[in-house]
């Protein structure tokens, strides 16, 4: 049987999130999705994830101070991120910096203080490099403040304010993992031949930066930009379709109803973001979703993750170079989960291909 | 249904590998394994991967010349080895370097001549490493030589004799390809992502480090070390399997009769490596054998690759930690070849999981 994309190929079981795409849900080790990005902070949720249980407020400020106290950069990164170009994309400073990260290890290192430092590091050396690349001063990270609002200060300079935080703390929680995606899946091969934390999250980095998985949110940006005023909308929309163009922030492999981190994140920017964007950004969802099932009625597209992460990452104040780099910094919690689950109950991965070339040929006879 | 390792799912169709693990045959693009081994330079297997036929003469030649053109390392990629320390594994310092050589390149990069750019620099990366790492002279690469042993050359300092030559090219051409091993799918999960050339070959190293794939071959070596002499061998083996160790070098996931590539590395070797070093690996492979039948009669048991391929390589002078990148600089050719291959007609892979975690847990609540 032939399973291109493996579409469908149950590959083994995990307790760490379900992905229901036809009923629009997601649950991380029996919560749902809506239920965390209310109440939870990210490290409790990275602390769900990781140790399999919601932590005491005691265990949830351990674990804060932990990751807090693992946010400063070794000379080593340091001096590599400083090596690379400022033109480097952030993604590719990003996997040789985790690269660099593992560089520094010995001997194994599956295991969950590695997880929650690489958690931390992660979101240093995207911050660090985007402040040299742009000639500006490193920021010491702030032990005071909680992971995703010390990473925004530490790209900004800014302290993020309330709104803000309560922004980038939802996405951080909404993004932190999602069932057997291709990024997650990488990490889970490379983890399957004895393979170590770093090389497993550096694969998923390469492969998150793809944009048919997370490589396009800043693409929606620059779709908004292009609409200009929802005046424009549905034009823009008929145009771009016309021309074969595919919309940015539509459609999911999974999901078959709106993504349900799409809802979450639609009313937090609605809340919290610049009001002129926000009604940019629904009216072209509303035109979208119109014109898309008046195109092509038989299948059924909604607005995914990445359509309202463009509005709410704005808001927040992060250039949309780095939309993509703050998936994965988020997404390293589930990633380190997948990985230490995978290490746990190890089969190295390695499916079948069919050989359809030629045969029966002869080197000094051709 | 669960294919945990998805163990004989098919993922697609390829035109460049064919691997008989019931027969033990091997076929690149119609060319049985021994033909080529026989023939073939590592270039012109190359060629054959990346372009699907055999090259002409002054085809083969023009390869030969656009490789070696591209086998000096640009400034920062040197930078970031010499920023390494010392300590660092070697196959830690090329999936950093080869993630670094990626964040000099942008936009587009999958294509032909970033692949055998791509496939010269490998080389070059771990050759350089390990001149730095021993606080060496990096040596400059010789035009006038062929790439494997231009690889010895730029490691030992000295120009490796005709059957040093012999030997580390038959070893590249073995090592060229494998049909869906495991390096080579986690290099086309990423490629289709619509992710680049580099971060999938980053992800494909950190894949092939892993004990259970490519990052054994040094411990045949080490298990030799401790055999000491074949008089030793049945001892030793009998000792190792009471101590519930595995025998290195031993049994492979498709094969099930003699890896076709161990049967031409152990004649390479009885030819041209150290009489003494052949002997023993000979006496321990027979032993071994006769003893995992005796032990486990249903299983069918053979050495595989790495066997013979430690012997090899120390007869060409390369010290075992280098073992494992220097069949990543073979595979090089293939992991480029299949991600050409998944580029051009591609599908995002995405395998489903069955959750089996927890259902309704509330946050406020627990």
């Amino acid at each position: 049987m032939a399973a291109k994309g493996l579409q469908n190929i149950v590959i083994g079981t995990t307790n760490l999130s379900l992905v229901e795409g036809e009923k629009g849900e997601l649950v991380f080790r029996g919560y749902e999705i809506q239920d965390l990005a209310q109440h939870a902070t990210f490290e409790q949720v990275a602390y769900l994830l990781w140790y399999g249980r919601k932590p005491s407020d005691a265990e949830a400020h351990k674990l804060r101070d932990k990751m807090a106290a693992q946010r400063s950069l070794d000379p080593t990164t340091l001096n590599i991120l400083r090596t690379l170009p400022p033109t480097t994309e952030p993604m590719d400073a990003l996997r040789t910096g985790v690269s660099a990260l593992g560089a520094g290890t010995s001997g194994t290192n599956i295991d969950l203080e590695h997880a929650l430092a690489l958690t931390a590091q992660v979101a240093s050396i995207i911050a660090v490099f985007q402040r040299l690349r742009h000639g500006a001063e490193i920021i010491s990270p702030r032990s005071d403040l909680d992971h995703a609002s010390n990473y925004v200060y530490m790209i900004t300079g800014k302290e993020p304010t309330a709104a803000q935080q309560t922004m980038i703390n939802a996405y951080f929680v909404l993004l932190a993992d999602h069932g057997m995606n291709a990024s997650t899946f990488t990490a889970r091969v490379i983890t399957s031949t004895g393979s170590d934390l770093y090389s497993a999250v550096t694969g998923a980095l390469g492969a998150l930066k793809g944009p048919l998985h997370g490589g396009a949110p800043s693409k929606v940006m620059d779709m908004l930009d292009a609409v200009g005023s929802p005046d424009n909308a549905e034009a823009w929309i008929r145009g771009a379709l016309a021309r074969k163009e595919r919309l940015m922030g539509f459609g999911h492999r999974v999901y078959k109803t709106t993504d349900p981190r799409a809802e979450i994140l639609r009313e937090i920017a609605r809340k919290y973001s610049d009001p002129k964007l926000f009604r940019l950004a629904q009216t072209v969802e509303e035109k979208g979703l119109q014109i898309l099932h008046e195109a092509k009625p038989d299948q059924r597209l909604y607005t995914n993750v990445e359509f309202y992460s463009a509005t709410v990452m704005n808001a927040v104040g992060l250039p949309r170079d780095l939309f993509t780099p703050t998936f994965a910094a988020s997404r390293t919690a589930g990633w380190t989960a997948h990985i230490l689950e995978q290490a746990a109950d190890n089969r190295l991965i390695r499916p079948d291909v069919e050989y359809v070339g030629p045969m029966g040929l002869s080197w000094n006879e051709t």
